[in-house]
């Protein structure tokens, strides 16, 4: 079970999600995704439109990743700087890219022409490839293992199933959850030691107060489906031998 | 206008959330307080239930902050190491804070008592004060320049309320919006234009698209209500100059 286990980390760029104007829903959409790709999302930064922040952020989590995502910034306007950030971390010049500028000279033909602001999207790394982007014409960028993609989240839902299936994984992390109406305090000692004796297998612990009452759910994941389901099934039947009513799939 | 910024980093623990479980409310949460109290939300990160990784966000980021904020781990079960990979970090020992047991053993004489799961919640750095906490018993902790906070969102939020006020800060950011109908890259000169000629001013631009329409809300944002509001007159004699039809407070 000592099988290689794929990274990535987002880097999340934004005043507006530090500022907490717009709640950010990426972390949640491409930690998921990448669930699926076999790769765990290891860490994630959220800095602002900061060129000096996003480099420091580029150059740690790209060496340290198998993958690095980051959303935000690439759009026409004066705060959109994950381009030139990006080349400026990576050494390189920026430069228009043919088929970029293609697609938005296609894409605004019939909304209004194409601007130097709307040309600003064109612009990537120098070397770096296009990831099509189907709602709104201007692409995302890949470099190496940089992908570098919109951030308004549907955008970069439509990106990310582009990219669906083309990278490099392992065994995808499987779960089940198991919800209890119990205390998570009262039973603490118990999961500790399930976790313990599964090997390959970790639980996590979600409390949750609803309707006056506390409960929790139970979370098993591994990449093994024997051992998950055999963790769940100790931990379903020491559940019930307390009398705590286990519910499968969580509550 | 060189007036000290204060500064804040947020770090958030646990898997759940780069596992894409759980939607962190946290980050939008913390920045939103922040910004009452004076003190810029200058970047986050999010990390895993690991001591490691735990230890190196912790000292990166409270020595190059005024203060740090962290969220989650802070329960009773083996997944919550938070505390003692603070105390790691710090180098200081971890111990029973006497005052933190007494609550607990308050909050859990109707609850089926206290036990061993339950005082590790009673556990802090130390040397470590403690945040009251309205909801649950379990109290958060402060050491230092560090407030460790719960990650349930709901608790975070009492726990803030407790601090209200108590931080140093400067001035608070101010902000204001107007939305439009238009491209915003069809404006993005105008905005950048806009911000240069207007000292202390920064102006955000955040696209959407809404039933078959694009739109764009801008966000001016300054700590001196003057120059916010002469920005803010500038930029919406500008649009409404290119009949734009801008719309105070946004759409």
């Amino acid at each position: 079970m000592s099988e290689r286990i794929w990274t990535a980390a987002l880097l999340v760029i934004g005043d507006e999600i530090l500022s907490g104007r717009t709640q950010d829903r990426n972390v949640a959409q491409i930690g998921t995704w990448l669930n699926v790709q076999g790769i765990r999302l290891r860490e994630v930064r959220i800095v602002a439109d900061d060129q000096d922040a996003i480099v420091e952020a580029v150059n740690i989590l790209r060496a340290r990743n198998d993958y690095l995502f980051t959303t935000g910034g690439i759009g026409p306007t004066h705060d959109d700087i994950t381009v030139d950030a990006i080349a400026a971390a990576l050494g390189v010049s920026v430069v228009v890219h043919p088929e970029a500028r293609a697609i938005l000279e296609g894409y605004y033909a019939a909304r209004g022409g194409i601007n130097e602001a709307r040309l600003r999207m064109a612009r990537v790394p120098e070397g770096a490839e296009l990831i099509p982007n189907r709602y709104s014409g201007a692409p995302g960028i890949r470099f190496g293992n940089i992908y570098i993609m919109a951030g308004v989240p549907h955008i970069t839902a439509g990106m990310l199933s582009e990219l669906t299936g083309t990278l490099e994984g392992g065994a995808p992390l499987l779960s089940r959850t198991i919800g209890c109406m119990v205390a998570e305090s009262e039973i603490a000692d118990l999961l500790g030691q399930m976790e313990r004796t599964h090997e390959g297998c970790q639980i996590g612990s979600y409390p949750f107060f609803r309707e006056g009452k506390v409960g929790a759910n139970f979370v098993v994941r591994a990449t093994d489906q024997a051992r998950l389901d055999g963790c769940v099934d100790d931990l379903l039947a020491a559940l019930r031998a307390a009398n705590f009513d286990p519910v499968e799939g969580g509550i």
